[in-house]
C-alpha cells in the first residue's frame, strides 16, 4: 500500500475537521512566569500563558531549581540505566520516602510519567490479580484507559462520579472475585470533583481495591498538598493513590503510593516500570524539593484558590460563560472546534495571552473549550488583561453572553 | 478477596526462584564516573560501576551539564503541560531538529522515554493502518512487544536475526496489505547486530514498512552516532529509525525519526504521546548538547571499543567465559539465578564492583548473566580489578573457566 498517501490523507481529515494541532513554541521565563517567549516564523514574541498546569509556578521556585542544580552537579545528566541495571539514585529513594510520608501510605513507587504509573500500574493490577475485574469512572483519563486496556480484564464503565451506578454494578459481580475501582479526584477539563467518600463506601462494600488519580489535584489541595484524599481525610482508604510530579509539582514524572507489598508487586511485574530508563537524579532531586516545600507551605494554595476565584468573578461581570465547578479549572466553552481554534489564535496573535483550544480527542467532539488554569503568579492585570480581551472577541464574534449551564 | 495475601505470595515466589530484585541504591559522581557511591544499610561505601548504558560517559560531559544548567536558569524545571497544552518549549523543537538532522531523516519525535516511544509509535501504526501485519523479530524489546500488544494488529513473530525466515512469512500475506518489519540493530543482552541490509531487502520486497529500534547503538555507531544504520549506510532504506536519549547521549527521553507525515501522524493520534507532560526544557537541552557533541566528536566512540576490546582480551587470558558479539556488550554467562545474584553480591561487597545480575524476565530463564557494559572512562586498573575479582570468584565457586558458545 502507500503508506505516505495514507499519512497524508488521515492528516488531511484532521485539517477538514478544524482538529489539527499545532504546537505552540514557547520558551518559559524562569523568574517572569506566567511570561513566556512565543517563537513564530515572524520572529519572537512575548506572552502571557493561561493555560499551564504548572499549577503554582514552582516550575521556577528557587528550592527546586537549586535542588536541580545541585543533583546535576553531583550526579550528572541521566541515570545512566533502568531502575534494576545501575539506574537507581539515591535522590530516587528519597523522592519515594517523601512520596509515601505525603500520601501516608507505607511506600512510593515513581515512573517515567504520570501517564506510564497509570498505565503500568492499572495494565499490571488488572491482568495479575485473578479474574479481576475494573470498574472504570467513563470519564478517566486516556493513560488510565490504556492501562485497563492493556489489562485486559473485564472492564465496567460505571456513570461519571455516581456512587450509585458503581454499586449497581457491583453488585452484579460474585463477592470473592477481585475488583478494582478507579477514578480521579479531580477531572482536568470539566474541573469536577469526585465522591471520593461514597465511593470509597461502596468500594469497601463490596470488596474492591480503590485506586485515585489525583494528578489535578496533588499539591493544590490539602494541607501538606496530599490532594483531595488529604482535604477529606480519606487517604487511608485508597489503596493506590496516583500522582504527577509534572503539574503542580512543577517536574516530571509520575507516581503510584500504596502499601508496601503492592508497591513491591507493580514494581517487580510492570513491564512499564521495568524496562526503562529512570528519571534523571535531577529530575527527581526538583521534584522532592517541590514536595517538601509545599508540605510546609500553604501560601501558594491559597494565593492560587483567591485567583481563581477573581478569574471567575470577572468573568462573571463580563457575562462570558464557563462552566461552573469547585476546583481550580475555568473551562470557557465554545463547542466548536473551528471556533475554538480561531479564538484562540486571536488571543495569541492580537492580544499575547496563550490559552491553547482544546478539542477532540482531549474532550468529546461538541464540547470544544478554552480551558484556563489561573495561578498565584497572575496578576490583576493579566486577570483584566484576559477577561478584556475575551469579552471584546466575544462581542466581535457575536457569542452568547451568559452562564454557561 | 486477600489482595495484601495475594501480593505477598506472588513477591514470595520471587524470592524462591531467586530473581527477587533488589535495587542498587546509588548516586553517581559527577566528573568521577565510573565512580559512584553505594548508600547500603551499613553506610554509604565507594562503587565502580561496571553495567551503566551511559555508555560513554556523557551524562557528565561538561557541555550536556552545561546545557541543562543553562536551560534549568532560563525555563525552570518543567515543561507544565502536553506538548499541545502549554507543553512545547524550544529546546524540544531544537531537539527533534537535531534528531532529524542526526538520522538523515525528515523530521522527528520526541517521546518521554524510549519505551514510550516503542510503545506509542508501533501502537499507533499497528492499531491506525488498515489491516495491518507487524513481523517482528523474536527478540524485540519489552517496549516493542507491548506496542504491537496494544495496537492488535496481527502479529507474526519471526526468528531472530533471520532475513529467510521474514521472507517466508512475508509471503504467505497478500501482497498489497500493510505491513511493518520491526526489529532492533543491537541486541541488548546478547549485543548481537542485525543483518539490516537484508532485512530491508526483504521488506521491501513485499512493501513493507521498516522500523529499526536504534537505542542501544545511537551515538555509538556511525561516523556521526547515528547508530548501526549510519555506519551500513542505511538510513534511508528505513521508514522509521528509533532511538533513546536515555543511554550513550546519557540524559532521558526516547524518539522516532521519519518522514515528515508519518511522523505527523504518530503526533496526531498517539494517546503516550498526546496525553504526557513533555519532557523538561533542562532535559531537552543536554540531550540536544549530548547528540550535538557526539555528531563531531568521534573520540569518544573509538575510545569505547578499545575498551570492550580490552576487556574482552583480559576476559579470555583469565578464561572467563562470555559471549562473543560485534558490539560493545560483553555478557558473562553464569545461567543461573541464584548463582548470578551470588556472584554479583560478592563483586559489590568484597570488590567494590557493581555489575547487576541479568535475570528473567530481562533475559530467558537459565541464561542469567554479569552484563559488563565497559566505557571509555574504565582504567586500565578498573579493567585489571574487575577481572581479577573475577577470577578468584570463579576459582573459589568451581565455575567452568572456558570459552562460551
Amino acid at each position: 500500500m502507500d503508506y505516505e498517501a495514507f499519512f497524508g490523507a488521515e492528516i488531511a481529515g484532521l485539517h477538514r475537521e478544524g482538529r489539527y494541532r499545532v504546537f505552540t513554541d514557547l520558551e518559559r521565563h524562569r523568574g517572569g512566569f506566567p511570561r513566556a517567549t512565543h517563537h513564530t516564523p515572524g520572529g519572537p514574541r512575548d506572552v502571557t500563558v493561561w493555560c499551564s498546569n504548572d499549577y503554582l509556578g514552582m516550575g521556577q521556585h528557587p528550592k527546586v531549581i537549586d535542588a536541580m542544580h545541585e543533583a546535576l552537579d553531583r550526579c550528572g545528566a541521566g541515570a545512566g540505566g533502568t531502575r534494576n541495571i545501575s539506574g537507581t539514585n539515591h535522590y530516587h529513594v528519597l523522592l519515594e520516602r517523601e512520596l509515601a510520608d505525603l500520601h501516608d501510605k507505607e511506600a512510593a513507587l515513581i515512573f517515567t510519567s504520570g501517564y506510564v504509573s497509570n498505565w503500568a500500574a492499572l495494565g499490571t493490577l488488572g491482568s495479575k490479580l485473578p479474574n479481576c475485574v475494573i470498574f472504570s469512572d467513563s470519564e478517566n483519563h486516556a493513560s488510565m484507559i490504556e492501562g485497563i486496556r492493556s489489562s485486559r480484564a473485564e472492564r465496567q464503565i460505571f456513570r461519571h462520579n455516581d456512587p450509585e451506578d458503581l454499586d449497581r454494578k457491583l453488585s452484579l459481580i460474585e463477592p470473592g472475585r477481585a475488583k478494582l475501582v478507579a477514578f480521579e479526584s479531580v477531572y482536568s477539563m470539566d474541573g469536577d470533583i469526585a465522591p471520593i467518600d461514597e465511593i470509597c463506601d461502596v468500594a469497601e462494600k463490596h470488596g474492591a481495591l480503590t485506586y485515585l488519580d489525583e494528578v489535578h489535584a496533588v499539591g493544590l489541595y490539602g494541607a501538606r498538598g496530599g490532594g483531595i484524599s488529604e482535604r477529606m481525610g480519606l487517604a487511608h482508604r485508597l489503596d493506590v493513590i496516583e500522582g504527577t510530579l509534572g503539574k503542580a509539582f512543577a517536574v516530571h514524572g509520575g507516581y503510584i503510593t500504596a502499601s508496601e507489598k503492592l508497591c513491591d508487586f507493580v514494581r517487580s511485574f510492570a513491564s512499564g516500570f521495568i524496562f526503562t530508563t529512570s528519571l534523571p537524579p535531577a529530575v527527581a532531586a526538583g521534584a522532592a524539593a517541590s514536595i517538601r516545600h509545599l508540605k510546609g507551605s500553604s501560601s501558594e494554595r491559597a494565593r492560587h484558590q483567591e485567583r481563581v476565584a477573581r478569574v471567575r468573578k470577572a468573568l462573571d461581570a463580563a457575562n462570558i460563560p464557563y462552566m461552573p465547578n469547585t476546583s481550580h479549572i475555568v473551562p470557557v466553552m465554545v463547542c466548536d472546534p473551528v471556533l475554538c481554534k480561531a479564538i484562540s489564535d486571536t488571543l495569541l496573535d492580537e492580544f499575547g495571552i496563550y490559552v491553547q483550544p482544546i478539542n477532540y480527542p482531549t474532550v468529546p467532539r461538541g464540547t470544544e473549550r478554552l480551558r484556563i488554569t489561573p495561578g498565584p503568579l497572575h496578576t490583576d492585570a493579566d486577570i483584566d488583561h484576559l477577561v478584556g480581551a475575551l469579552s471584546t472577541i466575544w462581542q466581535r464574534i457575536g457569542l452568547r453572553q451568559e452562564a454557561a449551564e
